[in-house]
């Protein structure tokens, strides 16, 4: 069974580490998958879409996710059933939700704030190790969600909302989704929603962001422009995406998540 | 069987990959867990404090650190045999001395310096690979310690010495043990050394450290005060602890490890 | 079977992590071995070098590496079967043939551009994802290369052109091959190279770059130089390096890779 782990926890200290250990303490014969531990920390957004893009590529198996702002206040900690089969653990804090939403939604709801799986004494700050990893080795062994915890309501879950972006007949306004490690920007809007901007493949796009007016290409990938160009691609996500090839989108636009960028054909 | 790596090879470098290959390539039925690769550069102490700290959480077995400022020197490479039956190995520079005796104490250590498992020819700079991996791979495999190398006697290890903590009826006298990737430091005080100190969960604590003091309170979460405050807590390895609601308490203090903290009633 | 993973994903995003999950997906049985996913970004000298230094301390089996500036292009995607019998899977950009040298160079070269191993639909931007990680899983499930693609002729591979030193009889005229986490400077040169030039271990030498000169001590290791010191060594891949001790050579030496840097005895 397969165990995937993604988390805010960097890689200076040894938390990654020890949510690895205690899993396979608990459930010797699973595979511990690292999806990433680099998520911002906090940045609760950054996960559900990591974790959202991620997912649908590993075996399905029990999927752990530790973005977890309100460590230690009563927000729930939650294992999770997809209608696919899929077992997630993490916060509820919405970081779950966009990933629950690819994989049909939730069938079974268990709160194990105060599973019997926990660790104790259970600390203030690193439910990672005390609920998290616990909860999924035990479900990872063959334990059942429901003997996990409290069964609730999964229509009271927290669900992320992301922005949405507006079509009109001279382009998009659109919103820095997701800035990745190479500065490329996610944008919440996808290729299937430019009918009638005049946005198409291979046209020059102009970007505006922050007061500013860039020139962008629309194109299939990086090597259709030239050095310290910018373009607008789709990412492997099928999200429209800007780019600086072989430089920092985001940083050349000024832009941070959520901001506001206009594209209209030039 | 188990074999944990923790290292300050970083992540850029090809040096924690060697490690595992090195390892998998001698014991091809062993589980390489990383415990973590980022500890900062020679910085031995914090080492040794990660490794108390994760070492409980992991399965037994064959637990290897490398954090080894004085490799190439005649300082000893060591495998030892805890009182639990846990085997570590790693340089002789008290890297390993918090985690044994966690662990009841080293039973049996033997000199690997000039082990016959070691990968020739042996390098002066790279003993991670020629040496600690492939002693811990043979362990692992089921090779005994004493045929690892040469007994030695396990008073004449390197001990770590750790800072005191000063303990009178106006507060504590305390020291910065470490500090993680998040800048939350821990302290060398618990909680339990608090008694007639007048410092209790529940009140407002006075920080004092490099001249300039400030406010705390004394809770048991981040969620108990609010963003940018500062507070006292109990971390989750049982230690006090300073941290700033998503901010960085060694910043906002200006303090080191090692530097004084001074913790008052207010 | 061992797949091992080299790449310039970093460790922020989840995109080595969609990797590690590919492989399990297809090949359940395979055991992932992170080499590094720390190579600086489109840095394929980097890489080339770090997938020379690591590959021989793994286990034979499929060695994944990307880092791939030019993906979206026409650049061909491949798999290799080496004289040895490993098999590397990346891009043809130069990447892989420093270590198939190693390896006794190529005896099998397959276009895996259009393979029926890819995922569909192939992104324009994320071949790790979509060619590499798939392909290499199938060869480790049991696969053969030649079904995985066109056969190509090996002749017509893109190879890596390294630097190469002029040595003579005052000394040596180096260059800065790749530097390392630490600002160690490998360079172009090994010790068999020294004959007749008046460098040898135990001298002083003089270190010429970017104008300045410094000196520096000719030892085994680290330890043979006080704190702050230069020193010329052997390094872990029997190259010739420069490092300072607790210090960081390339930024005292002000060079990059691919500078110039004169030895000569003191």
């Amino acid at each position: 069974m397969i165990v995937t782990l993604l988390t805010d926890y960097g890689y200076v200290d040894e938390f990654a580490g020890v949510c690895r250990g205690v899993i396979l303490g608990i459930c010797p014969d699973c595979t511990v998958v690292d999806v990433t531990h680099g998520i911002p920390r906090h940045d609760v957004r950054r996960g559900a879409l990591a974790l959202r893009a991620s997912l649908p590529h590993m075996p399905p198996g029990v999927h752990v996710a530790v973005v977890d702002p309100q460590v230690g206040t009563e927000r729930r900690a939650l294992a999770l059933r997809c209608e696919d089969g899929r077992l997630l653990v993490g916060p509820d804090n919405g970081l779950l939700s966009l990933a629950w939403e690819r994989f049909g939604g939730v069938v079974e709801a268990v709160d194990i704030s105060r599973s019997s799986h926990r660790l104790e004494p259970v600390s203030a700050t690193f439910h990672g190790r005390d609920i998290f990893s616990p909860v999924a080795a035990r479900l990872a062994a063959g334990a059942e969600p429901a003997d996990a915890g409290e069964l609730v309501d999964p229509a009271g879950l927290v669900v992320l909302e992301l922005p949405r972006p507006w079509v009109d007949r001279e382009g998009v306004t659109a919103h820095a989704l997701a800035i990745d490690g190479f500065g490329n920007v996610s944008l919440d809007v996808g290729h299937g929603e430019l009918a009638g901007t005049g946005l198409a493949l291979g046209r020059t796009i102009t970007v505006k962001a922050g007061g500013a007016s860039h020139r962008a290409g629309f194109v299939s990938s990086f090597a259709d422009v030239s050095e310290r160009e910018m373009l607008l691609y789709e990412d492997a996500h099928r999200a429209l995406a800007i780019a600086v090839n072989r430089g920092d989108a985001a940083a050349t636009l000024g832009v941070r998540v959520d901001d506001e960028i206009r594209l209209s054909p030039q």
